[in-house]
């Protein structure tokens, strides 16, 4: 099968790559070749199949075309700006993460009669706001309070209804908040929860601008992965017309994440955190989900991890240097 | 106040266009003048104040700009192609519905800072599709079955993030099933609903194609006349950032319709109903929404019937010729 990643460049979408490579299949398929898109071109990784690297914008007129030229059996779509970006520049936001995907939409139904490829698009929590219930549920509505997230909930409604009319086969992944990033701090509003992880294991001081009792929804980058690969060779019978789903995750406080860092690392690490309350994070983190019940996405065989412990020992793994023997 | 009707020309736009002419104001202020805009051209009605009408079609470039050139204060959004026209054809319903509705609210964030009107839209409860709870609470989320239904569904999306950011003050208001609908006999699949006390009451013979048991959500034209009227001039502070209501209406039944009917009209009316099974019909009408408990709309005003009895005077009243004395 040919398979097409648009924003290959980004954390997820090279983790996915290398994800891809290493398997050489996706339910079973042997993958023929790997056109990777993004608003940059990404680096080609070495691997034993053709591999195209594209640097493109979907809300260009003709970049969609482009990209499905080949005609790819499968497309991840995880191109987009972020929420503070979004945010901060209101027509970028709607051009990019709204229109870029409608474009992509629109040229995969007017591509050809019988081409229908699986399409994975990846949603996120920012499609729910406050006021919440304290545990959400699989049939909450939408009520996003970022125009990041009313672009991901507007593009939800788009994968269902293109796929209903039979244009593409279409699943939409909310991914939990991936913790632990790898790489610097950054100015996220969310960052400090990776943060207060990362920076310690590196033995360097982390800023926690939230308090203690703050809770979150979280997933690693390795599990980010295994639902992308999951929703690529799933059944999509079973969906029905609900073609988006919340993923699984981890509910856990600041004070618990901090816990499993003393465990996984000792107290050495975790006096490495400095409190210095942050009032503006506070109060825009105090509007987010705390918790779901993911039972739709838990039943259909998506797996998150069940303690922050292994959260943190999947970063070790995967991003820290070996422990020399 | 300068008023601004988009659908003027359809049934609910005419009836409003009388409301607003019969009021002269809209809480409280006076309407200096009406501008009614529609595919076709809306008729003129008699009054004394200045009114403009207009044949424009919102999805074409420009369009949206003119219609605001005189800064209208209060725009009431009620274009769109009905249900059965975008399933039929894809592209004209998200050119109208989504497109149309999107240049709207962009002419109006482009058109001055400091301009800020209120904008009232007519969303469906298309929006909600199957598997639904027996009653739908506030927090359900919006999974469409149909085209027009996620239209409706981004528009939502659109006017609360609009909303949000400043640029306009958005109400948009989930009209129930509206019976009895005046006119002739039409092909929507909802028109048995309406066809089975009209006809009768017109002497008419009318085909009911469901069964007795079937169960649907409801108010009168007047009703979603005194919705849109109470959307103009509510104080939208309470809405918070959720700018979408699902309106109050009446659950009843076929039999219940009837039982009403008998008692309005007698049974030489109920008599002229012919039981006509059609399973398409029945199929398409299984999956709509049966009953609401619409608690954020009444709490915030809005009001529709409260019994099947008085939506059928209701249409005695404001659609049949008077009784002779």
């Amino acid at each position: 099968m040919k398979v097409l990643v648009i924003g290959a460049a980004g954390m997820v979408g090279r983790k996915l790559t290398a994800a891809l490579l290493a398997a050489g299949q996706v339910g079973g398929q042997p993958i023929e070749s790997l056109m990777l898109a993004d608003i940059v071109a990404p680096e080609t990784p070495a691997a034993s199949l053709p591999i195209d690297t594209i640097a493109t914008d979907l809300s260009e007129p003709g970049s969609a075309a482009s990209l499905l030229q080949a005609r790819p059996d499968l497309i991840f779509h995880l191109a987009a700006i972020v929420s503070g970006e979004a945010e901060a520049d209101f027509e970028k936001g709607y051009r990019i993460n709204l229109d870029g995907t409608r474009h992509l939409f629109e040229a995969i139904r007017l591509s050809a009669q019988l081409y229908r490829p699986r399409v994975v698009f990846t949603s996120s929590i920012a499609v729910f706001g406050e006021p919440l219930p304290a545990v959400i549920g699989d049939s909450q509505d939408h009520t996003p309070l970022t125009s990041y997230g009313t672009q991901k909930a507007i593009c939800e409604l788009l994968l269902a209804d293109y796929s209903r009319r039979g244009f593409l086969d279409g699943v939409g992944i909310r991914l939990p908040t991936i913790a632990v990033r790898p790489g610097k701090p950054n100015k996220a509003a969310s960052g400090f929860f990776s943060g207060i992880i990362r920076e310690p294991l590196a033995g360097m001081e982390a800023i926690l601008p939230v308090d203690d009792s703050v809770r979150h929804w979280f997933a690693s980058p390795r599990a980010a992965v295994g639902f992308l690969l999951h929703a690529a060779q799933m059944d999509t019978a079973p969906l029905g017309q609900r073609r988006n789903l919340t993923m699984p995750g981890l509910s856990v406080t600041v004070a618990e994440q901090i816990a499993a860092l003393r465990r996984v690392a000792g107290p050495a690490a975790t006096q490495l955190i400095r409190r210095q309350p942050d009032e503006v994070i506070a109060k825009i983190v105090a509007g987010w989900p705390q918790a779901f019940d993911a039972q739709r996405a838990s039943a259909l065989g998506f797996r998150a991890e069940t303690s922050f412990d292994e959260i943190i020992r999947i970063h070790i793994e995967d991003e820290l240097p070996p422990v020399q023997p």
